[in-house]
This record gives structure tokens, C-alpha cells and sequence, in this order.
């Protein structure tokens, strides 16, 4: 087994529990007492996620706002995070921006653990939520007839990339992302399914086609996009926007504006249509965990 | 900031929830849906917490067994847990033990996070638990007047552990610890302070003792050993054994077989009298953090 997807198919099959959906970016939703738990867990590592040189108080942010936009891809509220945390070069400026962002995310800091070692960072963070709306929105839940939303634009945070390898620009959309806590909770009860869209639109639109057995035909001129029309493809593809990205039934009225960019259909061969042409599974839509 | 010691202190000046108490080896308690959610992580290191050339079941069995243990010493029943993954030599072990372990703890997968790196691996934990009795114990419980017990011997993982490094004899007690969840839960009504001895138990001790604010004497002899005589002092300075430790009214009926090795004085100077001389900061007492 070497392979991240082959490990994750391996511990599905372990996972017996009926809410063990986090096994990829997805939450675990599970009932407790009166109330409905949401949890999640995201690793960074240094040199993979995050490169040595970057400001700890970012990296901080991003491993915060990327747990937390899964619960917010749920409708679920922050009860409280714990950190996984290998110590690094500047610790002082990592807490900074964790205690910036759980401020931020209205996320308490219930505790976690330390290690020392040689080696790169790895840093982990759990995420645990409380369900605003039952049923708590999965991938699963889209049908044929549903329009497809996004809530913002794409493309930004390939742009702060650019911005952070050359130096010079705005930096801030790639290093701070924001997680659409509100929004996704306003959406909750109207959402057929939601998910954030972490790996690029595409390639996350067509997850969320597949768990829900339907075939999404985007129409990419609809998608907003943070960059010049040059780089439209580009930024359907990349990912690190944290938008989200929900189907809703034709004619719902929904409490914000958001963008319609397509139309869930019956399946077909394909998960995505986009501009009517098949997306096949070789295709490069995103950003694969191999 | 270069220690673990000093970046826990960091972590726990931004951690203001009242149930945040999980910023060392203890759990975070928190309220929730009417019961009470007990939260534990823990991470483990390649070279740090485990030998490149170990068992990887033995390593999962380890990681669950130490997280379940900061449940059992709180009397709290499994709801599930998440695991960070580093992929590593052979991941199919790793997943064996997992299952192995997750199904004798009857804790259910509920996600995680896996992720592919050069360096050694880090593996994290996140265990959530139901508490099963109100008030949920702490290390903060114990009062003057109370006995000290421990649910059984210490010195099993040392004798482990040097097995495992000789190449001969039997080293179960260190490859796969038992976490004594059923032992906590039977407990947790009749305890003051509980925790699990994980790091020692005269620096556990130490560590209740500060939490509670007494002093506890504690009789060496009295402390059940795996361990020939001669090794006492070594067996109650060594951690990885998971037995609970906790103090009791005096006189309290307990609903299993334990051992009483102490009692809780008002507070000294000294955290812990060993026989009745103070053991100071600067002695050599189990493993520290640092």
C-alpha cells in the first residue's frame, strides 16, 4: 500500500460506524446526547502543505480556517479545537496565528499535544462542531433537477500563491483563506448537498456528483473568478479558496447571493459536464491526493 | 520558546475554555447535548515515541491504547476516534493493529487524515469519549485525609521495553499496553483524583498532588512491581504501564481489587514524601517533557 487513496479505501473498510464519512476532507457526523457532533481532522506537513520558509502565524491560520471550513461545509458551529503541534522554528509566531485565527473562527483552544523531534513539522488540528440544521448537509444528498451554487469566487488563492513565490503582490488569499462559517450555516436548511471546495472546483464538484449518483453540468462561464479571463480554466482547477459549493432545489430562495453555475442531471458516464463536454477521470480537474 | 514544556505553558494562556484542560496528557471536558464529551489527542514520532524498526501494529495498538487510557481515567466510554497517518514502510500492519485494537476498545473509526512525506512518520489521535459519571474525575479532586491507590503493578513495560531492545523475552507489557477502561469507569464514582500513569508513577503523583494541592506520602513498598525487588526504584520512575492511579475517602468501598500506596497530606513543600523524604524538583523521577 503506497498510496494515500489506497490507505484511505483500506481504513474505509474499517470504518464501520454510520458516521464515518472523514476519511478523505470529509466530516465525522455522529449523534451525542440531544445533539448532533461534527468532527474533523486535517494534517499539514512541512515541505508538502507548507513550505519551511512561510510565516508560522499563516501556517497556523490555514491549518485553523481549512478544519474549520469543513464544519462550515456541515452548517455546524465551532465547539473547539485540538492542536497537534511538532515544535519549529519560530513557535511564538505559530501560536500568534492560531490564537489570531481561533479568535477569528470563534473556535476555544481545548487542548492538544506537543512533540519534539528533528525532522520537518507535522502539524494536525480537530475540529469539533455542533450541527445548526438536521439532516446536517452531506455530499450525498444532490438530485436531478438541483441547481449547482457556489458561494464566491475561485482562483484567488492561486493568485496569492503567485504572489507569495515571487516575492512581490498580494499574498493574503493564499496565506489567510477564509472559511465560510456563516455562510454555511444560513445555507444548512437549504442545501440538497454542500461541501467546500478545498482541491479545486472541478475535481470537488465531481466528488460530490458521485456521492450523490448525479451528473453536474457546469457551465464554466457562470463560475466567478478572482483572475483575468485568460486564466479561467486554471482557476476552475486550483484549490485553497475554501468557497463553498452546494446544490439547492430549481426555484429555493436562499438567505445570500450566491452564483448558479449548473445543473444537477441524472447520471451519466461522467460526474461532470462542463460546457456540455465529458470530464473523464484522467483528466487533470485538480488536486488529487495520490 | 524551545521546549515542549514552555510551549504547553504558551498554549494554555490562550486556552480560556473552562473544559480546556487537554494542553498536557489530560483530557479536554466539555458539555455537550446534555452529557459530557471527553477529548483526548495524542501524537507519537518516529524516533521519538517509536523505533523505525518496530511492529507498525504494535505502534497503532500504542497510539489507541494511550489515547483510550486519558478516557478511562475520566470514566469514559469510547465514541470513536480520528487518526492522522503518515504513510510509512508498511501500512498494512499499521492498519491490522488499528482494527485490532479500535475493536478491543470498542471505539469505532469516525476519519482522519492521511498524508505522504519523505521524513519519518508522525502519527496523531484524537479520541472522543462519553463521560459515564458526573462529576467527571480530575487530577484535581484530592483532599487531606484521602488513600492513594493504584489498580495494579508498574515495571512491566520497563521489562518490555528492554525485551524488545535485547531481541529476547517477552515483550507484550511494552508492545501493547492495555488501556483499564472498564476499571476507570467502574471507578469513577468512587474516586476524588484519578489519571493514568503514563509518564512515571512518582511524577504522576507529582503532577496530582500540584493539581490538588496536597502532598502525597506514598510507601514504597506498597506499590505492586512487576519488576524483581531490586528494581523497585526504577519500576516507579518508569511510564507506558496505564495503570490508574487516584485517591478515595478513606474507608470508601472500592468495586474492584486495588492497591493503597498512599495518602493525601496537606500540602508541602514537596509535592510527593517518598517514605517519607521529600522527592525534590530536580530528582530524577520518570519522564519528563522537555
Amino acid at each position: 500500500m503506497t498510496s494515500e487513496l489506497a490507505f484511505i479505501a483500506a481504513l474505509r473498510r474499517i470504518a464501520t460506524h454510520p458516521g464515518a464519512r472523514n476519511l478523505e476532507d470529509d466530516c465525522a457526523v455522529i449523534d451525542f446526547g440531544g445533539e448532533v457532533l461534527v468532527l474533523t481532522h486535517d494534517m499539514m506537513a512541512e515541505g508538502v502543505h507548507f513550505l519551511p520558509g512561510q510565516d508560522p502565524a499563516d501556517v497556523a491560520w490555514k491549518l485553523v480556517a481549512c478544519n474549520i471550513s469543513d464544519l462550515a461545509a456541515k452548517g455546524a458551529e465551532p465547539v473547539g479545537v485540538l492542536v497537534g503541534y511538532t515544535l519549529g522554528a519560530d513557535d511564538a509566531r505559530f501560536l500568534a496565528g492560531l490564537e489570531e485565527a481561533l479568535a477569528h473562527y470563534r473556535a476555544p483552544l481545548l487542548g492538544g499535544d506537543t512533540i519534539s523531534r528533528r525532522d520537518g513539522q507535522v502539524l494536525g488540528l480537530t475540529a469539533i462542531g455542533r450541527a445548526t440544521h438536521r439532516p446536517v448537509p452531506s455530499r450525498a444528498g444532490a438530485k436531478a433537477g438541483d441547481r449547482l451554487y457556489i458561494t464566491g469566487p475561485v482562483g484567488a488563492a492561486m493568485l496569492g500563491f503567485e504572489a507569495l513565490q515571487a516575492g512581490s503582490g498580494d499574498s493574503l488569499a493564499y496565506r489567510r483563506p477564509q472559511a465560510l462559517l456563516d455562510a454555511g450555516i444560513a445555507l444548512a436548511p437549504h442545501v440538497t448537498a454542500m461541501m467546500d471546495v478545498s482541491d479545486g472546483l472541478l475535481l470537488d464538484a465531481s466528488r460530490l456528483a458521485r456521492a450523490s449518483g448525479v451528473t453536474l453540468a457546469v457551465a464554466s462561464a457562470a463560475v466567478p473568478i478572482a483572475t483575468a479571463e485568460g486564466r479561467r480554466a486554471e482557476a476552475l482547477r486550483w484549490g485553497d479558496d475554501y468557497q463553498l459549493l452546494f446544490t439547492a432545489p430549481a426555484g429555493a430562495e436562499l438567505p445570500l447571493p450566491v452564483h448558479a453555475i449548473g445543473t444537477a442531471l441524472p447520471a451519466a458516464a461522467a460526474p461532470i459536464l462542463l460546457d456540455g463536454q465529458p470530464l473523464g477521470e484522467t483528466d487533470a480537474i485538480g488536486y488529487e491526493h495520490r
